[in-house]
């Protein structure tokens, strides 16, 4: 039996047969996650991934259903580690998902450099917030703002993870895309795949999903458009298939 | 009465009360160019605008339609713009839109630095060619391949033609997007907006429309997706619209 704490909740994970902890006063995965864990390209046999700034731990859980490869999640929150630890023994994933709780600035020091295969990470989207708002929830503050890393961390300490040819992916809000596409660049992981995630047919994209491979060559494609809702509101099929598994 | 040359004939300019002189030995105009005349904001009643790469003037009788500005269309071929020219005189439009024949690199000395409100430019998208390919058709050659101008070239002239806070739009290839916002940013052409082209739901985009403001403040939207074709080969209702103003 897996131990839940305060108000946290063994909830089902979409279409694969996995349960996660989540608590609603401290984190809950969003769609962002679901589609970063689906977008990105892995080695199906074996390999090495980690995923960054991995809160209760949902991207490494998707990812284990895609790739036989061994996976490390790294969160800095103990609070969300102990989540994604709790989550990881439930489904008894502990021999093929490592947790660790840490900075993930100091990662390529602790486990190696250019010893991965592939990087993912779904990171904080917004700038510092105010003193105020980081005492209201410190556990949200930390996982959507830039307080514990920003942006060219997350780049840098991907790039420096990463082995050549290994691929980096991230998802984020089209406001950053300049910063993202400069970062990518002057990390060396070249932007091959970008994916737009528009809320409707009609709406302007509030969603990014891009992929870059270690000293890769220039090649950028624009995936097919990701339209997440139907005209009466409803999940369009692609997304369905993601989220639920239907066909 | 329109004087026509060889194998030129006058087309009916889609949804506009408008003629247009193509020749298909010579040059004749592309979706792109109608797809760049609809998204790039112009000022309605007055001001200044300039469109590079002109070819057979497509983009300025296109935009003669939305805008009472003052339009001026830059082309080096002397057989294309003798062909633009033609057509805004049979269209009645040479007071309204003038057109030079020219190099867009010595525009900024001819007509002016800081003067225009707007630039467009859909300019050639590939690579230098081969002498053979060149010396197969020298008209295509100069309109597809950057022979006589490059990428750079469009955007040094295009900030440098613009008054502080005038737009720029382009219509590229996606393949181009990085290099594309790169010179942007160098030249002080912040991209504010960003439509992709996608030729059927499920395909990867194949054009890119983007407009950049300059001296603007970092705030980029990607638009909704702009798809082609239905599933059944159709023209999607939004593309019927800009081409024949069907509702």
């Amino acid at each position: 039996m897996v131990e839940l704490k305060g108000d946290e909740r063994l909830d089902y994970l979409l279409a694969e047969n996995l349960r996660i902890i989540q608590s609603p006063s401290v984190f809950s995965f969003s769609l962002d996650a679901v589609l970063l864990s689906r977008f990105v390209n892995v080695p199906i046999q074996k390999g090495k991934i980690v995923d960054l700034c991995s809160g209760n731990g949902v991207v490494p859980l998707l990812l284990s259903t895609r790739t036989k490869a061994a996976i490390t999640g790294v969160e800095i929150q103990e609070r969300l580690y102990d989540m994604a630890q709790r989550s990881m023994d439930h489904n008894g994933l502990s021999s093929r998902i490592e947790v660790i709780h840490g900075d993930i600035k100091e990662m390529p020091e602790q486990i190696g450099y250019s010893k991965y295969d592939v990087v993912t990470c779904n990171p904080p989207y917004f700038p510092t917030p105010s003193v105020e708002e980081i005492n209201k929830n410190e556990h949200f503050a930390i996982a959507r703002h830039e307080i514990m890393c920003n942006l060219e961390d997350v780049m840098r300490v991907s790039s420096q993870l990463l082995r050549q040819g290994g691929k980096a992916a991230f998802v984020h809000r089209p406001g950053r895309l300049m910063d993202i596409l400069h970062f990518m660049r002057m990390y060396r992981l070249e932007p091959k795949r970008l994916q737009f995630v528009y809320p409707k047919s009609s709406k302007e994209a509030n969603t990014i999903l891009i992929e870059g491979i270690k000293d890769g060559n220039p090649d950028l494609k624009i995936l097919p458009p990701l339209v997440v809702y139907n005209d009466d509101n409803e999940y369009n099929p692609e997304i369905r298939r993601i989220l639920y598994g239907e066909e």
